[in-house]
């Protein structure tokens, strides 16, 4: 089980970063995401509608106080793994991480309070280089399930059927 | 070798995506990429800025003609990737490709050209779910490179070491 915290969200500057987040998220095998941050309605309805029209049972939420997340998945007994630069590699922590089946995955914001760092289980850097949260949160979920998230089916309203040439949706 | 052909920039909507599209291609070891789309000069510097800084040879480009791009990368025996939500499945393709060793990665912006698809070797999909190029493409480098970009270093005018807690910064 892999629920997801996105910090900092800014109204109309990361839309579609915060956006990406959600799909990414979904479509890699997490089960939820939780925005924290600017309370923003339009991107939130706009992932459930992507998600109800797409399939599966990923759940978008939105909680202003961050900390209060963190707290209640620690009681109910997630690991707290925080993407940040300044972390640990990923290739070495990656073993020790999947063994725990409950992950609450925390990726930043612009600028991520500095208490974080000592209240989480693992800082986790993917590459100690400055890139994506998006990227970050997409190659931890390709590790923690080692590729396998790549098979994953969804039954949505709208499924694609892979082509080697062009484009073929079924609609139903 | 592999460069990035960025597809369908426009101007303040796809800053952001785009600039991650820039950092997450060279943190995960792309030599170049090149931006389509609307002309977007401080994105680009910004990127160089970034780059410069951080270290490393990524080249950052634009090209208005992206046929032009296709064009000259077949020509110099570049295998041309392009990654669709509506392609084959990367992980049955991988292999095929990680033996060619000059890639020109092409990602969509919000349209892509029909006849993009019939031009390239590959049309490969990273899920057939709707999510994220700058997701796509990170996992695309990951699999390339099997996980052996993650160890990539860079001499930087800046370093992190990593932490365990915290954040360590060298600036030389």
């Amino acid at each position: 089980m892999i629920t997801i915290l996105r910090l900092g969200h800014r109204l109309g500057r990361d839309d579609r970063i915060s956006t990406h987040c959600g799909l990414v998220a979904r479509a890699l095998g997490a089960d939820a995401i939780i925005y924290s941050g600017d309370h923003d309605g339009s991107m939130i309805e706009g992932l459930k509608k992507t998600s109800k029209r797409w399939g599966g049972k990923f759940k978008i939420s939105y909680e202003a106080k961050w900390k209060k997340i963190l707290d209640s998945h620690k009681k109910k007994g997630f690991c707290i793994v925080h993407a940040t630069m300044y972390g640990l590699p990923l290739q070495k922590r990656i073993k020790e991480i999947r063994k725990k089946k409950k992950i609450l995955f925390v990726i930043g914001g612009e600028k991520v309070p500095g208490e974080l760092y000592s209240l989480v289980n693992y800082n986790i850097a993917v590459t100690n280089q400055p890139h994506s949260e998006v990227a970050a949160l997409a190659i931890f979920m390709h590790e923690y399930f080692k590729g396998k998230e790549l098979d994953n089916r969804f039954k949505g309203k709208i499924n694609i059927v892979p082509q080697e040439k062009g484009k073929k949706v079924i609609e139903r």
